[in-house]
């Protein structure tokens, strides 16, 4: 996979962009010589930042895990739409990226990347010519998704259209009664993958699927999201026996950030290539992922997992009643579609953040403000710095435009940018 | 109150950017004559667009509202922190104009605003010191939020750490029990006026409260805004008594984007300039807001209301099961935390959207999708647009660099930017 940052050179910050410093206008390539750090006040707040331990480790960690289980990651990079980001991700060994949009792809080829899985059907004219244009380029690896008759066609005329020289790579779809996208039965899937097969402006070179949203009993997936890998397993196994698969080394491609363990397991015995699509793992999380992954960890015995790399950080606004302080941070800064954010530091003055106490508990966000409760023994001041944790990063990373990398001193070691 | 869109002369899109047709890369000023249509497929889906007709009504709507009953607006912009729309805003009449942050009076200052107020605390060094930078330039008339004797003593310290030569200008903001910023007390309150009194730092020009969040009974808002309008009348009342405002014209200013008929009733008697703060009405809304705005106008008989300006359109991607249809939009383009988005339109191979039959529901987004359920009998297909309305728009525009302003055939007139 190639991946470089050259694009970066030219964007220059400014402070009309929250989280850049009043007054600042820079490059990227000059930000760490200005010697910010956000518990000596140098950020406005809120500000977003990433531990880089934590996400150098979760990066490496993935990867291993992954490999030794023989399978591939292209992890989905809609999560922080960060070419730092995702540089790490592919440096560390990523098979490819994922993306969910055409301007995630455009975004992604801006950068150099050259396998890319799109993992949604494109159906626009306008979507499918972009697709196209950046498919004429002989060094893309690309596949996209598709899951109807339709999804077929529009793929089928966007080569015709645009006389694409080579066929278009195609992932069929399978979902789940009940889910989001993806043929419902394998009795269906195994006729839009004869109707690829038919195309010549086509090919099928694996099968895609998505169980993150599996709905899980007793809050175990295992069997739930086992079967369904089952079905998967069978589908590859009838296209496969009937010669649909026009690649010598056919994909199969799921896994959230959840349940990704179980997909590879699942699909281990197959004969397919297995490519995970995790996304959220790279900064993991305080809510929705944690648990995912004390899960994960139970089950593989996997030692020293995923760390918290992102933190929101807030100052106390105000203390208007005993037990409530509203904070300098509300949902256009944190994303509360898996829960609200988490308090989980506390830093006076400037000092080094200490863990916040029980009994802290975010209770309600409007648009610019988060409403703490905190007990009232807690010697919390106006101007006292709050540290939050997030529950699903992609709802976080997609209110910042500007993500910085700081050391365990909160020392800014690079400004990150994200494309949404 | 001045304005002008000089600094987005230099600003140019590209197709990095959600929303910006592929291959693209201008200025403002060209993006008229490109002629596209989202009808046509000009534009990548999902976009987000505003009718021009109904924005422009909008503006001029709430600024006769408020004129006709002696009240002014300065209109919350960080709803849109659109500078095209917070022109038009000004244009119309806008007293001066209402911000949460300091970048969003950064931004504000850059297009050359020249009454402010800072609807909140402003608590961190690296903030006081930007207002501190900003407010030397004489042409700015800038208010600020304090509710506690932290806030007063940070103002204070930054006039004189920054050595201002002209007192800041602070609006005094009374709350309520359980409500967010704000004393809770008048007796609270005027303890604090008196302490702004005594600084010589600082200078009280008015009271401050946000009624937007008034728990109501019944959906009745009248007795409880009504009731805590009355505290506020008397707040200020003590103050005039006392000689705390050092201004030769006091301010009032409440009123979000629900209740703002109740404020200024409620305050037209006390002798206050009364200065009304709403954001969302100049694009309105599908749910939340369009609610309040049928009881304000029941209550009012105000006539030719405010109009829906904001959709979203997306693609019909997937429709995997009858009666269900996966659009590619997700909460990652819609805020959600007023309500799912309403399908209002239906457009089908470029013909001139009809609305939507009843049935049609979003009944879960995830981050790139939203799930529609739909009436078996609409012929709905794959390649199909819909256009949605929203439910409170702070969230949705604050998910958009670029918001289309389009006439009513979906002609593309202007790209308008937002800075979040």
């Amino acid at each position: 996979m190639a991946f470089n940052l050259d694009a970066l050179a030219t964007v220059v910050l400014d402070d009309s962009i929250k989280g850049i410093p009043f007054g600042a206008k820079l490059g990227f390539a000059d930000v760490a010589a200005q010697g910010w750090n956000m518990l000596a006040g140098d950020l406005p707040l809120p500000a977003a930042v990433i531990r880089a331990d934590a996400l150098a480790h979760n990066s490496r960690w993935m990867q291993r895990f992954v490999a030794e289980r023989g399978a591939l990651i292209a992890p989905h990079v809609k999560t922080t739409m960060c070419p730092q980001i995702i540089a790490r991700q592919i440096a560390d060994g990523a098979w490819g990226v994922t993306v969910a949009t055409v301007q995630q792809m455009r975004v992604c080829r801006t950068f150099g990347a050259d396998r890319i899985i799109l993992a949604n059907q494109a159906v626009g004219r306008a979507e499918l010519d972009a697709i196209a244009a950046m498919v004429k380029a002989p060094d893309l690896d690309f596949m996209m998704i598709v899951d109807s008759a339709a999804g077929i066609e529009a793929a089928a005329e966007t080569v015709r259209r645009n006389q694409l020289d080579r066929p278009l790579q195609l992932l069929l779809e399978r979902g789940y009664p009940g889910g989001r996208t993806g043929c419902r039965t394998n009795d269906i899937a195994i006729a839009l993958a004869r109707q690829i097969r038919a195309a010549p402006e086509l090919r099928l070179v694996g099968i895609e699927t998505f169980e993150g949203l599996i709905k899980t009993e007793n809050g175990s997936p295992d069997q739930a999201v086992g079967a369904f890998m089952d079905e998967i397993a069978t589908l590859f196994g009838l296209c496969a026996n009937e010669d649909l698969f026009e690649s010598d080394a056919p994909v199969i491609t799921a896994g959230g950030s959840s349940y990704y363990d179980i997909v590879i397991d699942g699909l281990a015995r197959c004969g397919a290539r297995v490519v995970t699509r995790s996304g959220c793992y790279v900064t993991h999380d305080s809510g929705l992922y944690q648990s995912a992954h004390e899960r994960l960890q139970a089950k593989t015995g996997a030692q020293d997992g995923l760390r918290r790399a992102l933190e929101i950080w807030a100052y106390v606004q105000s203390i208007p009643e005993p037990g409530l302080a509203l904070l300098t941070a509300g949902r256009r800064d944190c994303g509360t579609d898996s829960g609200f954010p988490v308090p989980l530091l506390l830093s006076r003055a400037g000092a080094r953040p200490q863990d916040l106490p029980a009994g802290c508990e975010i209770v309600n966000l409007n648009d610019q403000h988060a409403y703490m409760r905190f007990p009232i023994d807690l010697p919390l001041a106006v101007g006292d710095r709050v540290g939050l944790g997030i529950s699903h990063p992609c709802t976080t990373f997609d209110k910042w435009q500007i993500i910085y990398l700081v050391d365990d001193d909160y020392r800014v070691m690079e400004a990150m940018k994200t494309f949404f």
